[in-house]
Order: C-alpha cells, then structure tokens, then sequence
C-alpha cells in the first residue's frame, strides 16, 4: 500500500515539475487510480482480518505493538470511506484544481464556486463519515492534527489574538524598517545557486533529496532515503526563494529523519501536519530569520549579491527579512501577520462546513475580515479568496496547523536553546548539525508513536503554550522596532 | 491496470533521470509493487469473466472486437505467469542490474555472473510457463515480437550474414572517410542546446513530451500525451548524442501518434518492439543519416560548431557519418556492422536458452565471435559482454528487435519514397510533416490491430524482405566509397 501511496506521490511531484502540459488529463486519472487502489487494498477484509489478528498478540514488541494500534485506527477511519467516494473525491479535486486554476487566470472566483460548491458538499459528507462529536469540523481539523477540534483550535485563537494586535499596534505606531535592497534585480540563476548552497551548507542531504523548481514550493518524500523539495524565484524578490528553501529544508529534514526501518508502516510516517509544519517553521523562522543566521550568513549573502546587497550590514539585514506589515498574501506574511490570514481562512472554513455561510458568501466574507484584521483592501480575487491552492486539492482543516505548527515550533525551539548549550554557538559557525541532530532525537526519529501534544508534553513538559510564541514575538520585535512598551515584558 | 503500469513507468523514469542515489532501494521494491498489482488486477478472476463476456458480445464495432480479441491473448499470457513469479522476476532483476552495475565498476564479468545465472534460470522458466513449440527461445522473441521464432529469424539472418560481409569486405579495400572532425571538443551546453533545437525542427511535440538526460538513452510513455526520451552527451563525440536524439525521436513519434482515445486498451500500444525499432532507425538512418538530412541541416551545425565544423561540407558530413569500421560497442556502430554485434548476441542467447552454453561461457563466446565476425580483439568485459544492460534487466529476445526493425526500416521507407512524392523535397526544406503524416497513417495509428508481419504486408504489399536493406546499404556504400563492383548491382 505504501509504495502505491508512494507512487501516486511521485506522479504528483512530476505534475508539479517536470510533467508535459498535456499530459495533465491523463495524469489526474492515474493519480486518481492509485488512491483508490490503495485505499482498496487497505481496507480489504483480508488487512482487517490481519490487523485484529495482531492485535491479540502477545509477543509483540512495543514499537511493533504501536504499529499495530495505529494501523488498526488507520484502518477504522478509511474504513469509514467507500472506493467510489474515494475515487469521486479524487476526480472532483481534479476538476476543481484546474478551474482553480481558470479561475486565478480570469481573476474571477465565480469561475470556481461551482466546483469549489461541489467540493465543500463532498468534505461534510466527509466529515460525516469520519464521525464527531461537537462541530462537523472536527472530523476535518483531525484528519490533520489527531485530536484537533474546533473548541481547542478556538481557544488557542482566542489567546494570541489580542497579544498579536497589540504587539501589531505598537509596531504601527514606530518607524518603518528599511527593506528596498531585498526587492531589486536578483538573477534566476544566481538566486537558484544561492538557494542551492545554503541547502547545502544547511545539511540537507543531496543523496537523500534534491530540490526543483515549481510553481508553488512544496516537500514531498517517497521514503526516507528520497525526500525532496521545491522552490519558486521571483527575480525581484530575494526573500520568497530564500525563505521558502529554508522552510521546505524544516519538512525535508523531518522526513530525512522518520526511521528507514519503519517505511511503510504509522512509525515510518509523520505525527501530523502540525508538527510537520512545527518543523519547517522552526528552520524558517526561528533559524532562518534570526540575528545569529544573518550574521553568519552575511558573507554568503554578499558572495552571491555584491552588487545588490553592498554595504547592507547583517543587523539590515536581520530588521529588513522581519519586516511586519499587514498584507494580502498569506504565503508572503511576517511572522505576526501570518496569523491573521491563517485565523481567516480557519473561520471560513468553519462557518462553510457549519452551513452558516455558503460558496458564495466567501469574497464578501474574505474581504472583510481582511479590512477588519488586517486593514488591508482586498482589490481582487487572485489576491484575495483565490490565493491559495488547499481548497482546489479538497484540504479544509489544514489552514489551523500553519499556525499551530508555529507555535509549536516557539515552544520547542525555547526547549532546544536551554537543552543545547553550544546552540548559538554552533549556528553562528553556521554549523547546523546539534539542532538538527536534537529534533532527530525529540521529534523525527519517533514517526507517530506520540500525538502532538503528547510529543510537545515529552519535550517541554507542557501541552501546547502560546505564551512562548508570544514572548518570543516580543523580544524579537521590541528590539527590532525598538519598542520600550514591550520590551519591559521580556 | 493501465495506470498502475505507467505509474510503475514514471518510477523508472524518474529513477534514470531524477532519483537521488539513496532513493534507489526502495525505488526497487515499488515499482516490484506495482508490477505486481498491474499483473494481480489482470489476471484476476473478474478480469477472465469479463473477457469472456465480451468474447461473446455480437455488439461490437470492429475496433472493440479487436480489443476483446487481443485482451483475451493477454490474459491467457499473462494468466501462465502467477504474482509470486512475477514480483521474483522483478526483485531478481532490481538486483542484477545492481549487480551488472557493479561489474562494469569492476571491469569483471564474473561480479554480475552470479545474478545473470539466477536471471537466464527464471527465464527458461518463463520460457517454459509461457509454452513454445520448436524452440524454448521462441517464447521469449514471441514476447517482443509476436510470431517471432529461431526459425524465422535464423532465416533472416542467414540471408543477411553473407551480403554484409561482402560489403564490408568491398569497404575495407578502399580508403577510410574522414570523420576525425565529429570526435572535437564539443561543450555539453552546446550540444544539449544542439539536440533540443534540432528536436524542435524536427517536429517532436514539446508539449506532449520532454528530453531529459541519463546514462542510457531510452523513451517512456505515460499516455500518448506524455511521451519522454533521455539522451546522454559525450563531450568529445557530436555523434553520440545527435543521432540518438533522432533515434529516441523515432519512437517517441510512434508513441505519440497512438490514439489517444484507446489509452490503455490493446489498440493504444505500439505492436510490437520490432515496430518500435523501425520507426527509430528509419527517423535515425533513412532520415538522420541521409545525403539530404546533412544537406539541409549543415547550416545548423555550422551555426552551433562554427570552429569545430569550420569548412565542413554536407558531402563531407554525410560520409563521415556514415563511416563503417568493425567496432566493440554496439551502440556506437555503423548501420551495417551494428547488425554483426546483434546476431552474436541473439546467437549467445539462443545457445544459453537451449542449454548449449553456461553463463560462465559467455566471455569466451563473446570474445571469439568478435573476432571472428567483426576481426575485433575485446580488450576486456566492459567492451565485451558487459556493455549491454538488457540482461540485467530480464531481456532476452530482445536484440533480434534492433537488427528486424531496421530491416523493416528500409522496406518502409522504400515505399514511403515511392508514396510521398514531395518526400526529399520536404526533407530537402527540414519539413519532416509529410514524412511523419504518412507514418501515423500506416503505422502509429493502428495500435496494435496488425502484427508486425501484417502491418509489413500492408505498407509494402510484401512480408519482411531484407533485400531492400541490403540494396539500400549497397547503394549507400557505393557512392559514400567509391565502390565499383557494388555500384553496378543498383
């Protein structure tokens, strides 16, 4: 089943990299044919019959016995799918992407509603099957983040926002960092050199992975000896390749490190989206966005852009990369503002699967929000509602562990800095390795024996805690805007 | 099943071109997987009733009928083989091809000769699942070439073996052409550069296919709206890259002119891979390595080589392009020695299958009938009996393709000359269109409707005929050397 799985994952990266256009029809077809096949086969009597069977064993080990509870849920839930809504499901999302597609060219959302209607009728349908007890959109959010409801979910909205707008306001209230020399004329091919050493130099494994170029950055692994990932260049912005290399190397890492031993099987696989993205939000962010990688990566910087960069100094560099400003786009959001569009999409979606609003409602709703949160006018479509690819691939429930995975990452990164003593001592040299080898160690090599939060208790002996991310928003931001209200809180 | 396949095809596509090193085990045993699962979906009960019940439709228009017909030959086939056998042959190979690998690295037959004798064992057990009535090879030439038998090509090939080497004799008494001038420095981007336009121009649909590049050049198709091929560059020879493009474009035409509308249905493959074959050598040689091919496209080698091919001309070009000299490597020969490299090969397999020869003779068969037929001392394995890699991935039966296909080669193109009135003209202005119509017409879009024999009969009104091949190298050679005693036979 896994090197079915595995194979449609591999269609899926060459459709998004090298594959032919018109190839494309017959792709989602095959595509759609592996899913089905594998759900087939794994909720075929026969693997029911076998994991019951295991389940009464004695003589298993722990990590085998594990195996077998986690495949006997796998096995409950799919079980709650028929091939033809699996199959169905696939079809619509291939139909659907592609007048997402349509739609972003004619800048018009109506040109997706349909499908995008018919699309939000499958997921309730969905979440039915799956089962939940309070909201409809529980079954969603813990397709992916085990034991994530929309009362947790909430609550931990609830306790950032506040902090976040007034930490927002203060920021408004100084001077605006200086960030032009990040959006000059920065070369495809020197950025994709650059990009390309600092994976490098970063420890991603080459032999192991490889990066390529597609249009919307993304990891996907085929076992964990070939992880892989992908990149997009904006030549008039060095940050969007830069960042999103580091934040796929985060996802790349943790697949790198899932036990080869195990591929196949729950405890060769990832805990959750969320603590997937916990992983590519700790290398992006709190590595790649902090003063000790711009000092130590200044030289670099410098190598591949003299002209472009000249005289910026690493403490430019450092305030210019943590720019906050409320903007349109999700996926090109600071750290802080990020959440706002994550918090967006996450009650959208809520209110869709809830059936307080329908398909139509979503730029009026969007638009909005978005003046309300963020204070931005949404001027159209493509920069609004449209923007993002998850709905088209039928992810509802997936917006939340963005967020999560950030807050996630604050809390173990926290943990990281106490627990490694040589840390910033080591990234200064640019040397990678003692984190990378402690996330091995705390999080990657364990696959899914723990849920994550079980996972976050085990590292930092406490459940999920916003205060870190907070705290740490604070210091980093009181001292980039030089901000005296905050700074006494530190 | 037909998605499975070519799901099972993009993986050794992807691992030929893309795949990082580390990636190669369990690339392995996916695609083991999905061979498995392709062979387990085909041969299961409901796939023979279905057939049955189709057999016995008086509905069908005549297209569907031959699906059914050709479907059924397939099951019957395919239902001699059993999944075990089928998963083995592939875990064997994936672990021949390693071993075959090694060998080369080790300059030693005797690393891969373990492995080769466990592969030629399952082969005659292939042979003998599959049934055959004179010779136990039969069945495995019938699996590339339906109705192929020992007796059919020892008869091809002994009408052939005489009239090669007189020419070849008529050849060596005359002065060397000159071709030291394709054997300069020729830049790798240049020439990748080189290839793609020349691909373009010809007419290969870029939006229906890619090249990529690989250690060996070969063609994959995942529909016929995603055909691929791969080309390799050697920087010190212009010729190895050039006419493989052309080669690799010949079947790549083939593939992307089956009907679409018959994906995965009998009457959407090619017939054969002695078809195939044609369609390669006749865009490679009758195309590619014609007087007109290097009239015409001189001025874009000149434009792309202007110093290495500085004062060149076409007449110049065309003869060294066509020099023949006995040489070790079969991808690397002439159009009229190459065929000696593939009779010793079908000889040596013919033998092994019969059970005349063991593995361990092979080296000394080998390096004798090099001698013998070729007057070429092999120097060591590399450049003997390891230079092919089609043992190690379970082929044989299949070199006599290569050798049949070009027959068919000529015979077609003779009647492509006579029916395409504009032909040289076209080909004179670089316009393949004409040319590549006529082939969708006879040969690409007829699926698998005819055999090889038939499609022959019905192209040319004759069955296979070497003597067009013979008459063609005759009046090739005469003119290129000047040879008298083989110019009067025109």
């Amino acid at each position: 089943m896994a090197d079915i799985r595995y194979a449609g994952a591999l269609m899926q990266w060459d459709q998004e990299t090298y594959m032919p256009p018109k190839g494309a029809t017959s792709r989602g077809r095959q595509i759609a044919t592996l899913s089905e096949t594998a759900h087939q086969l794994f909720t075929e009597q026969y693997t029911g019959d076998l994991i019951t069977e295991l389940l009464q064993r004695t003589n298993l080990t722990a990590k085998q016995k594990k195996n077998v509870q986690l495949s006997h849920e796998d096995y409950t839930k799919q079980h709650k799918y028929n091939s033809q809504f699996v199959r169905k499901m696939a079809e619509v999302v291939n139909k659907s992407f592609h007048s997402w597609i349509e739609a972003r060219k004619a800048n018009d959302f109506r040109v997706f509603a349909p499908d995008l209607s018919i699309l939000i009728e499958m997921k309730k349908q969905e979440a039915d099957l799956l089962g939940y007890k309070e909201h409809r959109y529980d079954a969603l959010l813990g397709e992916h983040d085990k034991g994530s409801t929309v009362k947790k979910v909430d609550e931990v909205f609830n306790t950032v926002r506040q902090p976040l707008k007034k930490i927002l306001e203060s920021i408004q209230k100084k001077t605006q960092v200086d960030d032009h020399f990040l959006y000059q004329h920065f070369p495809k091919e020197k950025q994709w050199a650059f990009g390309m050493e600092l994976l490098k130099q970063a420890g991603y494994d080459f032999d192991a992975g490889r990066q390529d170029i597609s249009e919307h950055p993304f990891s996907v692994s085929f076992n964990s000896n070939d992880v892989r990932i992908t990149t997009r260049i904006n030549e008039t912005d060095l940050t969007s390749m830069t960042w999103s290399c580091i934040h796929e190397l985060g996802h790349a890492f943790y697949e790198q490190g899932l036990p080869a031993e195990e591929y196949g099987l729950p405890l060769g696989e990832a805990i959750s989206y969320t603590i997937h993205e916990s992983q590519s939000r700790l290398w992006e962010n709190h590595v790649g966005r902090s003063a000790v990688f711009c000092e130590s990566w200044i030289p670099l910087f410098h190598s591949y852009f003299p002209d472009q960069l000249k005289n910026i100094s690493a403490e430019e560099l450092y305030k210019a990369i943590n720019k906050v400003q409320p903007s349109l786009i999700r996926t090109e959001a600071d750290e802080l503002t990020y959440h706002f569009h994550v918090m967006i999409r996450y009650e959208l979606e809520k209110q869709l699967l809830e059936n307080n609003l329908t398909t139509s409602d979503i730029p009026g709703f969007w638009n909005e929000a978005y003046a309300k949160d963020l204070g931005v006018i949404v001027p159209d479509d493509k920069n609004g509602c449209l923007q993002d690819v998850h709905w088209s691939h039928g992810s509802f429930g997936y917006f939340a562990t963005y967020s999560l995975g950030s807050f996630y990452a604050s809390q173990f990164y926290t943990t990281a800095t106490h627990e490694i003593p040589l840390l910033e001592e080591n990234l200064r040299q640019r040397q990678t390795f003692s984190l990378l080898q402690w996330l091995r160690n705390q999080v990657h090599s364990h696959g899914r024996i723990f849920t994550s939060d079980e996972l976050c208790g085990r590292i930092t002996g406490e459940g999920l805690n916003v205060q870190h991310f907070i705290r740490y928003l604070i210091e980093k931001y009181g001292v980039i805007y030089n901000i005296d209200e905050l700074k006494p809180e530190r």
